[in-house]
Formats: structure tokens, sequence, C-alpha cells
């Protein structure tokens, strides 16, 4: 029996509020063994702290990053990851690994997420080792500090991170 | 721009000293996006210490364990993981992670290998919660004291674990 | 000289906001080794966030879940939980670890339970492996997503879940 | 229904190459909580590597240590912790916990021993902080090297350690 | 060609809401190899939650806890850590660790710290066994239920922490 | 009252076996605060197995290594590091932490350490993060299986690993 060839699609969620150089860079490594990835945007309706960013300019940012790339699409969601998955009919999320904190968290939504929806697999990745220390929440802290990211989010999303903090 | 479809095929390194349930889970999810996944067993013609299975044992027990899925094929190999991959002309390398120290030790390992070999990338799956404490070398020891192991690993194996500690 | 057999009493202290099977978990392996359990809701009366369930709430909710086990009792407290064990004339208490952020917390609240009474003892409990990803947070926020959480709290709570989260 | 009031009894099993003042205070804080402690010096029979003390040698230094305290029993055991707890109808295991590598391994072996043999639980105390650093293989290599380890053993297990070390 | 010898100044940075005395510990640790340490007391003007002292009793509470000691200066400090250590002309940072959960934070910090200011490095230190369970979150959270922190706290803090508590 | 300005130094102890471009970093970065570094070779007589190089041999690889750098002194020693310091009168010891596994065993050492000899204080330093997944052991293991390691260990190191390896 042959197994039928079939294009691979993943979806790696998260809040990239901003997208970060890591985050690129996981997309980058799923392209490796996916044809397409799906970057999934998740909010909240009913939840208090909104972010730096809205969901709409986190998608905006995001398309804005892999303008060239055309096996990148990205999508805002809520509800559950699952749920989303299932209605794209993707059987794949990945998700980048940096810290043994990461690792725990990670690993509690991958096992609850498989008894929610026991067709759907986690896949890990480990971002590049200069990415290792960056997480979103450090670019907007020290960016609003006065700090230089530029090493860590790509032009665009800089340009949005100084105005944005510039009219806070 | 249209993406060629391709098979794809994932390699899943260790010892298999022997093959446990947790390895079976591990090799059974990467074939929910994979088509094929070479299951190899790593080995050091130097190494002081055999193990119990000689290296053709262990990749006969893989064999049996496996012999009604022919997506699953099964190899040894010494010397580099890396090296290996590049002769098979395989560019993913899958892996399972339990605990912390775990995941430790595999991401110096694939950021190793990353280095060696930049095309080559290592996911990391969560096996099922029930063989998060399972390991191949609990199994060796505890049939060797008596206990029963045979929810941890294939019949096949277990007939064979008794009668090599029984010659023992 | 013989050691006076007495009862033995252990408090299990937490949020329960709501009790899950992972919490009834450890309640029920509690009663393997000790006589009777005390599961005691703590709260502040200075604190914002009030959580899913008011206290009363949560105790019910608990009483409801152990309705026909009468070794278990239930009581909400406010303050050190060294007092409220002193009150009670209990000297030890139980608590589950799932996973290293569990451990590193536990530890430091068990070391400075026992500065501020060194007669009160702190024993820590392996849940079942099925459990090992369970969070009551995880609880509120997948059921709030429209998740099924019906393997992970008893049925009183699921529906007490499903009617306040309606009504929200 | 009155619950039957009975003597409770631990298992504390280990190498205990040699018992240190961390042991000793597991051994000490499980006694607020429990009637009996059976400190259970595991070994193998096939084991290449023999440690610094034999196992006959282990106990004595133990019941030595204990001299005064008739609520400790010393055994040695070999084969499975949960055969041996079956043998002397005890339900209880106690471990002491202090890192995250420790909390690792034992919770994996607290895991299997409970598949092993469900009746069987496995409690986990904190030592005083003042032994979080402390293990037997630091104290057979530090005296070795000359070091003074009187802080971290009884003197009899001093003794024996120096009379032990200058002969070999 | 012989070094040139000059005096070296540390900076000590951190909330202190308020000062424990594991953070003094960590001052007269880094007094045994630095001529000076600077604590500096962080804060941003935008931040929300302003914690229990304002930043000019932190730092009034630093200056009475080391009246006796002229090597220590306290000052305040809002912006980038980096700029702060440069506008003072210092090297060298100093970080007490005390758990896994310290050590992915701080490191993250440390590289993210050297990235934006290369010739800045971050020095880590062990505190004291007795104080690797203590954080100024727990002896305001402790101290506000009633406990004792006197072994926890100089009693200059002790007496501000009750005032504070009483007040509020 | 004014500090004496004395010229500091520090141990960088180790098996360096050999001396990686991860240990080449730590000692540049503790030069930004030390005016010297004595990288100590550490060995015991009894140990059975002998590593890859000798003492002698990891010594003069050092030494070469560090040829340029006339603040860098290299020597063995064998028992305790709190002797050796002692002798030397170095009140300094500096580690580099890579991972939590490091810093677990790195912190029972330091504790372990200052317990012996309280005059001394250990240092810990983030190596860069290009060298957070490598380790001596490492470098050996896949030198032998003709992996290149010219990324990771100095030339002059590289000469010699190729050289030991094909003797042997």
């Amino acid at each position: 029996m042959t197994q039928p060839v079939r294009p691979s699609v993943a979806i790696y969620p998260g809040s990239f509020d901003p997208i970060t150089r890591g985050h690129e860079d996981i997309v980058r490594r799923t392209l490796i063994f996916c044809d397409r990835v799906i970057v999934a945007v998740g909010h909240r309706a009913t939840q208090a702290k909104q972010g730096l960013f809205t969901i709409d300019e986190r998608v905006e940012l995001i398309k804005a990053v892999f303008e060239d790339e055309d096996r990148v699409d990205v999508a805002a969601f809520s509800g559950l990851l699952v749920d989303f998955a299932r209605e794209r009919n993707v059987g794949l999320i990945v998700r980048g690994l940096r810290a043994v904190s990461d690792f725990e968290y990670e690993f509690q939504m991958a096992l609850m997420n498989r008894d929610l929806h026991p067709g759907i697999e986690t896949l890990f990745l480990a971002p590049d080792a200069r990415y290792s220390y960056l997480s979103a929440s450090l670019v907007r802290e020290i960016t609003s500090l006065g700090g230089d990211m530029s090493h860590f989010v790509s032009p665009v999303v800089q340009r949005k991170l100084l105005s944005k903090l510039q009219s806070t």
C-alpha cells in the first residue's frame, strides 16, 4: 500500500506582540519540513490586558515580515487552538522552546491539546542559539526604556515599535 | 509558484536497548506527519560497555515490533548522526522529550548537530503521559530484579528480555 | 517505651478554583496513610482578583465531590497556613507536585512554613501521570473557550463551571 | 463509621554509602508523622562497583547513628523496593528531595513503583536547608581529599570514613 | 607589563521591596571581591503596580541597613540598567541566584544586557543556604498575614513593614 | 577609612580535557574584572579513568592557547580546590554556567566549598550564547567520530585532538 503524498501544513500559534527574529527563525525552520505555515495570532475577547499592539496590527506586522514568502499565511483566532486547527484541517502545531520554563508550560499545553483532540500533534523546535534569550515581552520592555532591539526584530517591526511607544 | 510535494522521511535515533512502548509511541506519532521513519540504532565500535542486547538484537526487536508497519525502516549506524542522515538524504531528526534533564541534553545535541550540518532539523515530541516516566534503563533494571514490564514493552521484547536475563 | 497510636490528620491547602480530578487524586492518596484530610481553601480578604468561584462556592464544590467520603473535611481559611494548622492542631501538610516549577515554589513555601512553625511538616505526593499536565487555571480557561473538561473534573464541578461561564 | 487507628510505618530506601546528616534529618522528620521507620539499604548482587562501605558496614553505621532511637529499624534488601515493601507489609516510602535533578529521578521511580504495586505510596520531604547541598558521594570525595566533613556526618560515621580511607 | 591596579565597583540592581537578609548577604559577599557596591533600586515611571514601599522608602531602608558600611552606595534608577551602569562608569553587575527559575530569567537578562552593552559583565553569586527560600514578595505576604519575618529582614526593615501594613 | 587597592586574582578550576572556546570565553570575561586568572586543572591520583589528555598535556594546551596573554597562569592541582586556593592565597573562584543541570551541580559545590572555607567565594558567569551547548566531552566524542570541531576549539587544540585520536 502506498502512502498518499500530500502537502503538509503546520500552525505556529502565539501572541506575537510583536513578532521577533526568534519567531521568524521558527517559521523558517518549519518551512524546511512543511509546505506551508499558518502563523496564528491568538487572542481572547474577554482579556483585560490588551498588549502593546492590537491583534490587527500584529497580523499586519507578521504579513509585512513575510511579504516575500508566499508559503506563510497569517490569521487571528479566538477560542481553542485545537478548534482553529480542526477548522483549518491542520494536524500539526509547531512551537519553539528556549528554556526549561518554556518546556514545562509547552508540554502541559501539548498534552492537554492532545487530550482535547487526539489527532493533532505538537512539534517543538530549538531556535537559533542567538535567540535563546529573546522574548517579545523583553523586546517591548527594552524598547520602551530606549534600548536598541534592531538585532532582535525586523526593521518594519522596529519602526512600528518606536512610533507606538512614542505615541504612548 | 507551487511547492513540489515530496514524501517526507524522518530519522529517529537512539540506543533502543531495548525498544519500549515509549519509543513505539514516538514512532507512531511521527508517522502522523511523515511518510516514513528510519529507526536508527546508534553504536560505537570502541564503546566499552556493551549494553544488554547486541546491536543486531536491538535491530531485530525493532523490526519485530513494527513488522506490520511497512513505513518503518530500521538501521544501525556508527559515527555521527548527521553523517548518517546525510548519507540517507534525510533532513529531519525526531526525538522524544520526557523531562527537563532530557530537554537540556537533547537541545545541546540538536544545536550541535545543526552546527555540524545546518540543513538538518531536529523535532521534539511529547510521548503519551503514561510513558513519561519510562526509560530503557529502567526496563532493564526492573526486569532483572523480577519486576513485570509488560505494560511498558511489546510482548516480543518482553520474551527476549526474560530469556536474555535468565541466561545472564 | 511504646509510641502512642493516634489518629493522623493532614491539611491539603490550595485555591481549588475549582477542584480538579488532580486534586481529588491527591486527597485519595493522602487517605492511604492518614485517617482524615482537611481540604483547606485559602483566600485573602484584601485580594484584588476574585477568581472564578467565590470561596463559599469552592467549599461547596469540594464537599459535593467528597460527599460519600466522611474522612474528608472542607474548610476555608485566611491568614497564614501554619496558623490555621496550629489552630486545628494538625502537624502535616500535603501538596501535589507536577513539574519542576511546582517543585521550586512548593519547596520555598515548605521551608518558609517550617521556619514559621518548626513542628509542621510538608509532604509532597506525585499525582497520577494522567493529571500531570492539569491545573485549575487550565480548566477555567479551556472551559471558557468551549473545550470539554469532563476527563479532568467531577460532573458536579463541570455543571457548575458551565453555568458559571454562561452567566459571565 | 470510625477509622481503625493503627501504627504507621514507612520505608526510607537508599544506598547510604555512608549515611549523612541529611539522611538522618529525613528519618527524624518521618518520625513526626510515622510510628516507625525502616531504613532500607538497597544493593544488587550483580553490581560491579562496590561502593566505599560494604552493605553490612552501611547497616552497622545506620544502627550506630540511631542507637538511642528504638523507632528506627535498619535492613538490607536486594531486588525490587516494592517487593521488599510488600514483604514487610509497609505501604509508605519516604524520600528526600534536594534539587530539580533529584525531583525528576525520584518522580520517575515513584510513578514506576506505583505502576508495579499500586497500593504503595511515595512521600517526598524537604531536608533542612543546611543539607540541601549534601550528598553521600560528596562526603566520600571530600573526605578522601582531606576535607573535614564533621558538619555533615555523625561522629561515628566520620571515624569509620577516616579509617576506611586511610586503609585504601 | 604591569596591570594597573584600580578600585573595583559593582552594581547590585533589584526592586528591594523591601531589602531582605538575602539581599544583604549578596552585598556583603560582593564586598569580598569589590571595593564598592552600588545598590540600585530599579523602577519604571509608567508602572501600574506601585509595590508596597515607594522608591524613596526602599532607598532609605537600604541606607539604614548599611549605615555602618561606607563602601555601599544606594541609588534609584529608571530606564535601562546598562545605561545606568554606563553613566556610573561601572562594568560589573552582581545578582544572587536561588533557584532554577531565577537562573533562567537572570541568564536571559545577562545575555540581553551583554548584547545591549558588550563591556558590561554580570556575575552570579549563591546566597547563604539559609536564604535560599527567601524573597521580598514572601516577606511582604507573610508579614501582611501576621507572620514573623524577623529572621529574614533587618530590625529597621521589620519596623517599617509593620507600620506600613498597619496603615494599609 | 579607605579600602586598600590590591590586584585581584581568580582561580578558574576544571578538567579542561581539552580546553574549549567556551572555557576561553570564561577566562577572557574574568579578565574584565580580575587582574589575573589561574586556570587550574584538577586531577585525582586515584582516578580510574584517565581522560583523553594527560594532566601535563592539558596544562600545555591551555598555555598554548593563552601564550599571548600574560595575565593567565596555568597550574595542575590534586586535592581539594579550597586547599589549592588557600595555598595560592586566592579568595575567588569563577565558573561558567550553561544549563540548569550545571547550575545545580555548581551551586552544590559552591555551597560546600564555602562551608569548607568560608573566606572563598564562587562567582558564576554566562558564556557567550554560541557556546551554551558546548562541552569538552562533546568535543572529544564528535572529533572521535570524524566531526569538525574547529568552531569550538582553538587551532592548537584541534591539531592535538586529531593526532591524539589517530594514534588511539
